[in-house]
């Protein structure tokens, strides 16, 4: 066998058999290792952004890793924003790099280029296999770092390593360090300061936005009078029956506005929040500056039962939550204009249980989180790492790892052009996505933002840089040019209209709507 | 005046006056500062990559660096792909990177990433606006190092050096190192192996391949009996009554066998040519290995002296070079199948004189090259750095930098999906533009690679990563839906209507052949 072969022996016996791959000459022998194993489900990604943004949509559902596949450092490169992303949302992913036979590195031949040093900054582990002796070792350390460490390894795999020869081994899986609680101590701190009756948040991210976890973030909560509050996260279990939580503002104003009173903050899942950016004489730091922080433990802590110990030394087993009412099914039909206001509505009538939400709205998006508390339950997946482009492939994702579940992508017009090529393989793959365009042919958030830098009215070349309504773009040609159907929407009716079909049907549509 | 009017002065000074953007928060205060500048021409990508492969187009047409505006770490890390390309074509580009205000960074926000990791692999010269009051002498440097160096500087520009205040200052046009031609005992040495009488080979590369540098290598040529070969370089001044001279060719058995027989090699604008990639028992190096090989300088050489200290060495002035005969108009009108060949044929009939041919045309593109020496005059720009995607944004800058000629673009499918949003653009600023797609609906060259690794018969696995096929892309739609006319042609009758009337206007429009 080759190490080629081995390499997705490693992956298939870790329950790794997803791989999202676009392929160059450097990886034929892996190639042709992966056709060697049908076991293997590879899905070709038209480019490397939607290849890694949708290794990150099938580990927010899945919760397991799947494997990229990519070309040499410029291949890595296209792929980076994504696994920026994916990294801001404590996914596990597998990259394997192709490069050049080892040999050959030193003629600088024209692909040539420093691999290690563009996956540092997106990469939890980096590695580069020197042999095909060596296939087992370095790719069981990349997998072993990508779910212990919840996180990106970054695994590079010269042609020579691929090709080269190696004894069959008796593989085994990966033993992963199983994740601690945060400490006796820590946790004590957190329930002594939620016990001096002091004005507290509790602020959510990431695995502590489960439903098990919420639900007893919610006790807390309802036995110490603490508010809770989420953060920006890979997966957030929402709706219906659930613990009821407020999102941290996204304008840094409101943010601060929202949580001025708060004397302590525990936080769960990521660090204090801070502002997305800076802007003159505005603060970084959302809390105030005398609230005392207690940071109870990131991604690679078992969050639930950190919340299960702090519950109970707090004595709140018993305390009841509040729970978000189901309002989904007295909401009314929308009339009027066709608005970010109107669609939310249209869709939070129509949106099927257990939906996943992915979203990348921008600021069209803003309304459907206000009203999604009180949908039946479902998951909500947003853009942790602010690198726009993330929306279609997340939905490839999402849709891979649960064909069970209707996936409905919200998608701005300006973000969704980053990675359109990805509707190609939600047709290829038959992956039941329903996309959403919420066309308002700008880059709305920025003409929001010149504002804040006191510009008013644009010239010339701030709109040659923020509209982008000359040309118009159809999205509705452009989907079915990449094989997914797709409607265009001028009134809520037409919308709705569209919605209810797409939605009756399973595989991938796609509506335009004109905002 | 703020930093970010003192960055647009100094830009300005020195001629740099096109500005490829896709700007973000952090770059509002630049984004208000180019607002400020109308002789600025800013031109908006949808995409990063199509952004840095606009700004390579453009300096590889324009002998000048454009400048582009990009989004912090995720933002570069999109166009890095296409900065491997315009490294790898000795393309001056000016990078201007975003990035958090100074002491908003160590919060770590959702987009901090590590800028200067990101950039180093893909960048001759990085460098860190630190305060307003440094942002002549950094931006002076980075133009400086792209000019000088011919390569793409990188430069972060912090938000609060953009909005912090500075004094005016008197700004002069930057002083750039003239390039020196090689030494006289380098080029003695060339001259004493040409005049030997060995088999000797000139191989030239970027800055040599251009007509008047082509002109006196040709002499050399006839003088010697030394042969001349080219390297894939950024652009290539081909065609009738310019000096002849052959491809290496790309696949290594048949490049190496071109080349055995030489027992001298003299290389100008770049090094000893090196297989694209490794094969299992297949050289790395394509010359013989007793050949002796004479570097003469790359890009940071003046290479068109360095010639003509060589010629007038050799005492070859009065040499006729062999120059290529002029065979566009006798050639017949195709018929038959929709191939490559007939294509190529039916194009070089048509090729206007003076035209800009971008190539990205992978396999197919091939059977134009052996043609395009008989046509009249005109400019090939190819794929120098092997990272696909760089078709469109490529035509973008080039017509950009020459709005007198027409350009045309060769395009395979597969590489055009990486960046297809540079459509867009075509149609926002009405480049003159042909697009041809190749629509042979696979990674076509990856097909014949597995051959090459031995594999003749994919299996499952490998038709889900190499073809194209399902669903079929549809780029008439495609193109429409980013503005940009297009027609589809079956047929070659077809392709040579839809050519003619492509070329009788002006603006672009976009030929699917389907091959």
């Amino acid at each position: 066998m080759n190490g080629a072969d081995k390499l997705c022996d490693v992956l298939l016996t870790n329950d790794v058999d997803v791989c999202f791959a676009n392929p160059g000459t450097s990886e034929m022998h892996f190639v042709a290792a992966l056709d060697r194993k049908p076991e293997m489900r590879c899905v070709l990604g038209l480019f490397e952004g939607g290849v890694t943004g949708a290794a990150d949509g099938y580990a927010r559902m899945a919760d397991k890793p799947a494997a990229t596949l990519l070309h040499l450092g410029p291949g890595l490169a296209n792929g980076l924003a994504n696994l920026h992303n994916a990294r801001r949302a404590d996914s596990p992913v597998i990259n394997v790099v192709g490069d050049h036979a080892t040999y050959h590195l030193q003629y600088d031949a024209p692909l040539t280029s420093d691999i290690e040093c563009l996956a540092r900054p997106m990469s939890q582990w980096v590695g580069r296999v020197e042999t095909a002796a060596d296939m087992r070792r370095v790719t069981e350390e990349a997998y072993r770092a990508a779910v212990s460490r919840r996180g990106v390894s970054t695994m590079i795999l010269p042609a020579d390593a691929a090709w080269g020869d190696t004894e069959p081994e008796d593989i085994k899986p990966v033993e992963v360090p199983v994740a601690a609680p945060a400490s006796p101590d820590q946790i004590r701190e957190a329930a002594l300061a939620l016990k001096r009756g002091k004005h507290a948040a509790i602020v959510l991210a990431g695995r502590a936005l489960r439903a098990d976890a919420l639900e007893i973030a919610g006790k807390i909560a309802a036995a110490t009078g603490a508010q809770l509050y989420s953060q920006h996260s890979a997966r957030h279990e929402r709706g219906a029956g659930r613990v009821s939580i407020k999102p941290v503002p996204y304008p840094v104003g409101m943010a601060v506005a929202a949580l001025a009173e708060f004397e302590v903050a525990i936080c769960l899942g990521k660090g204090a929040p801070v502002a997305f950016f800076a802007y003159p004489g505005m603060p970084s730091l959302i809390l105030p500056p005398d609230c005392k922080v207690i940071d109870l433990g990131g991604p690679e802590t078992d969050l639930l039962q950190t919340l299960e110990l702090l519950c109970s030394d707090l004595g709140a087993g018993s305390a009841k939550p509040v729970l978000n009412a189901l309002t989904q099914d007295e909401l009314e039909e929308p009339t009027g204009d066709l608005t970010p206001e109107t669609i939310s509505q249209a869709l939070a009538r129509r949106m099927p249980e257990n939906a996943i939400i992915c979203d990348e709205a921008i600021t069209s998006g803003r309304g459907f989180g206000q009203i999604s508390s009180g949908l039946h339950p479902h998951d909500h997946l947003s853009l942790t790492g602010g690198a726009i482009g993330i929306g279609i492939p997340l939905s490839i994702g999402a849709a891979l790892a649960r064909p069970d579940r209707k996936v409905i992508l919200l998608q701005a017009d300006g973000s969704g052009m980053y990675t359109a090529q990805g509707l190609w393989t939600q047709a290829r793959e038959n992956l039941d996505v329903v996309t959403i365009i919420y066309a308002n042919r700008s880059y709305a958030i920025l003409q929001g933002e010149m504002r804040n830098v006191g510009v008013n009215k644009l010239g010339k070349n701030a709109c040659a840089m923020l509209d982008l309504d000359r040309p118009e773009l159809n999205w509705c040609l452009m989907a079915r040019g990449m094989g997914v159907e797709a409607g265009r929407a001028t009134t809520i009716e037409e919308f709705s209209r569209l919605l209810d079909a797409a939605l009756a049907n399973r595989g991938p549509f796609l509506i335009e709507a004109m905002i």
